[in-house]
C-alpha cells in the first residue's frame, strides 16, 4: 500500500523543509502537527549509513516546549518525578511526564539552559497545552511557550567528526546530553550530544527558523568529506536499541502504560521531598505493583515487512498485551519487536503468538535492548 | 510535488480505515494522530458530489474529549467563555476554547449527552491533556478522557434522504446541531445534524470502534440509490463557506489569534456571572479593541493552484497579515482565500499583495463567506 500525503496549510514545513525537498525527501509523516521526513528513497543505504558513517536528520518536529521566568524551575519539577536537583546548566535530562493518574503523556529531554529557562524537548503530544494550563492554574510566575527551535540532527560513527569540523574539536569533551550556546555562521543554536539513536552524535537546536536551509547546507557541506546523507529516526534501529517511541509504544488516549511498565523506576524519586503531577498514583502504583513490562520479543519465521498498527499479544484465545512495532533485523538476522506484555503470561510459559496478514506468528520475549549501541 | 505517507503504528488508524482502503482511498493527512483520507483520487467528483449529491466521509480523526461526572458541566463552562447555561441535553454548540491568555487553542463543537457528561468533538490539539490538567489541579470531580467514538460525516443536499432511509423520517425533523443517541443494526452511535461543510447532513458518532468496517458498509448500501462515494472534508468549500480550520487559520503554537479576531465576539458571555479561562485576559482585548480582523480575499489571476503554508500578506513592503489557505473556485469563477489582516491596511485600500512560487499576485478583501450554504 503506497498513500500519498497532501502538503498543505494546516500542517507546518519544517525550517528545512525545502532542504529536505532539494535533496529529494520522498515521504513525511506527521509529528507534533509539522511534516517530519520519512525516507529518501534509500532506506537500506540510510540505515548503512547510520550504523557506519554519518547521516543528516530533519528533526525539527521535535518541538520544544519553553519554560521561563521566576517559577520556571518550580514548574519543571512538578512536570516529572525524576529529581532535578542535581541538574546543571548545560545539561540535559531525560524526563518522563505522566498525569495525574499516573500515565504517561510524554517523555521529552529536558534542557536546563538557565536556572530560570528551561526547554522540554518533546514527542508527540501537545506538552505546551498541558503545562500551560497547570502553570496557570497555579498562578506561577512562568511563561510557557512553544519557542521558535528547530532541531538537526547528525547521527553515526562519523557524527562527531562532522560535528568537529564544523565547531571545532571542543565537540569532543561534550559528554552525553550535555549541551552548549553556539552559533554557526551567525546562526544562532543550542548544540547538544544527543539523538534518537544508539549510533552516536550530536542534536543542533536551531535559534532562527528562517535559517534552516543556510544551516542544512553548512551541515552538508562540512559532512560531504564523510560521505554524510539526509535520512530520518530509523525504525530498524531503534527497535534494536531498545528506544522508546512515544506515540508508539504506549500513548495516553490508547495503550497507555505507566514509568513502570516502561521501565522507568529508576527515573522516579518518589520518595523525595518534592511534589510533582501524579505522585499519589505513582505511589499507589508503586505500592500494588506492576503486572505488564516493557518486553522486547523475537518472532519466528521468514522476516516480517514491519507493522502498520499495533499487534494485538496473544496467549493461546487471551489478549495478554500488545506489540507496538516489528521489524527486521539484519544485522541481528531475526524479526525483533517491542511491546507490553502482562508479566504472568511470560512465567506461564505458555506459547505467544501475533497475527500477521498472512497468518499466526509465534514470537518469545527478549530482552532489551537487542543491541547494544555506541 | 507528490509525497508518499508511512503507514506505521505511531499514527493511529481510524474504524473506518480499511473500509477507505476497500474503497480506493488514495491520500491521507494526520489529525489528532490518526490517519484521515484526504482524496480517492477524483477531487473534482468529490466537490461535485458533496455540492449537488451526497457524500460520506471518515471524519473519525475528529476525536472526542469526553468529560463527566458531578463537575463536568462546571469543567465545561470553565473550558469556554460561551454561555453554556441554555445548552439543552440533546444540543450542540460550537464553542471556543482559548488559553489563560486568551488565544485560541482549539474550537470544538460541545455536544451535551447528559446533565453530567459532555463531549467536546475537537480541532487538531491535544484538548484532552488541557483539559484534563485544568480538572484535577483544580480538584473537581470529573473524569476527562478520550472515549471510543468516533465520526463517519454524511453531507451534502441528499444527505438527509440517505440519513432518513437509515434511520427513518425522524431525522428529518432534527434541528442544527443536535442530536439523539440511537442504533443502526445494533451498531451505537450519536447521529448529529453538522458536519464540517454548508451543504447540510449528519454526523454518525460510532460508539464502538470494532464497528467502523460495518457502518461504513451500511451507510454505503443505503447510499447507493442516491449515488454516495466517499470523500473528505473539502478545502475549497470550506473556503467558499467561510468555515474555519484551526491549525490552518490559526493556531496556538504560531499564527495564534484570538476570537475577537476570528469574527467570534457575539459568542462570547464576558459580562454574564461564570469565570472562564482568559476572562480576563478576553476582558482587556475587548477593552483595547482588535486590530486584526478574518477576512475573505479575491486573489486577482489565473488559477491559483493552493498553498503548501500561508502565505504572507504584504503591503508594499510591510507584512500585514496572513493567507492561510487558497484555492480555485470554478463555482465562483475565482481565485479566493481566506486569512487574517491588520484593520488599517484595509482602511488605507493601498494594494495588497501575496508571493506565489511564480511571483507576486495582488488581492482584494472580501466578505466572508463567498457563497451560501444550505
Amino acid at each position: 500500500m503506497n498513500y500519498s500525503i497532501h502538503i498543505g496549510p494546516n500542517i507546518r514545513q519544517s525550517p528545512y523543509f525545502q532542504a529536505t525537498v532539494a535533496d529529494g525527501v520522498r515521504s513525511f509523516s506527521v509529528y507534533n502537527h509539522m511534516y517530519i521526513p520519512g525516507t529518501f528513497g534509500d532506506p537500506e543505504g540510510e540505515y548503512q549509513r547510520l550504523m557506519t558513517g554519518v547521516v543528516m536528520w530533519d528533526v525539527a518536529a521535535q518541538r520544544q516546549v519553553e519554560l521561563h521566568g521566576p517559577d520556571a524551575a518550580r514548574l519543571a519539577q512538578y512536570l516529572t518525578p525524576r529529581d532535578l536537583s542535581k541538574t546543571r546548566v548545560g545539561q540535559g535530562r531525560y524526563v518522563p511526564i505522566c498525569d495525574h493518574d499516573g500515565w504517561l503523556i510524554n517523555d521529552p529531554v529536558l534542557l536546563k539552559l538557565a536556572e530560570d529557562r528551561f526547554w522540554l524537548s518533546i514527542a508527540d503530544s501537545d506538552l505546551v497545552l498541558w503545562a500551560g494550563a497547570i502553570a496557570r492554574e497555579r498562578g506561577w510566575q512562568v511563561e510557557v511557550f512553544e519557542p521558535d527551535v528547530s532541531p538537526l540532527a547528525i547521527q553515526g560513527p562519523k557524527a562527531e567528526d562532522v560535528t568537529a569540523a564544523l565547531f571545532g574539536d571542543w565537540v569532543r569533551e561534550l559528554k552525553y546530553f550535555w549541551f552548549k550556546q553556539t552559533e554557526l555562521q551567525g546562526i544562532p543554536l543550542v548544540l547538544a550530544r544527543s539523538g534518537w539513536s544508539k549510533q552516536g552524535g550530536f542534536e543542533l537546536y536551531l535559534q532562527d527558523g528562517s535559517r534552516g536551509w543556510d544551516l542544512w547546507q553548512a551541515v552538508k557541506a562540512a559532512g560531504a568529506a564523510f560521505d554524510i546523507g539526509p535520512g530520518a529516526p530509523n525504525d530498524i534501529e531503534r527497535l534494536e536499541s531498545g528506544l522508546i517511541s512515544y506515540g508508539a509504544d504506549m500513548r495516553r488516549q490508547e495503550f497507555r502504560a505507566s514509568p513502570f511498565e516502561m521501565g522507568f523506576a529508576s527515573l522516579l524519586a518518589l520518595d523525595a521531598s518534592f511534589d510533582c503531577v501524579g505522585k499519589a498514583a505513582l505511589l499507589g502504583m508503586r505500592a500494588a505493583g506492576t503486572k505488564r513490562q516493557r518486553s522486547g520479543f523475537i518472532i519466528d519465521g521468514p522476516a516480517v515487512v514491519g507493522n502498520a498498527a499495533p499487534l494485538t499479544l496473544w496467549q493461546g484465545g487471551s489478549a495478554v498485551g500488545w506489540v507496538s512495532e516489528i521489524a527486521h533485523s539484519k544485522r541481528l538476522a531475526a524479526n525483533i519487536g517491542v511491546g507490553l506484555v502482562d508479566g504472568a503470561a511470560l512465567d506461564g510459559g505458555a506459547a505467544l503468538h501475533i497475527n500477521l496478514p498472512e497468518g499466526a506468528r509465534s514470537l518469545r520475549p527478549a530482552s532489551l535492548p537487542f543491541a547494544g549501541g555506541r
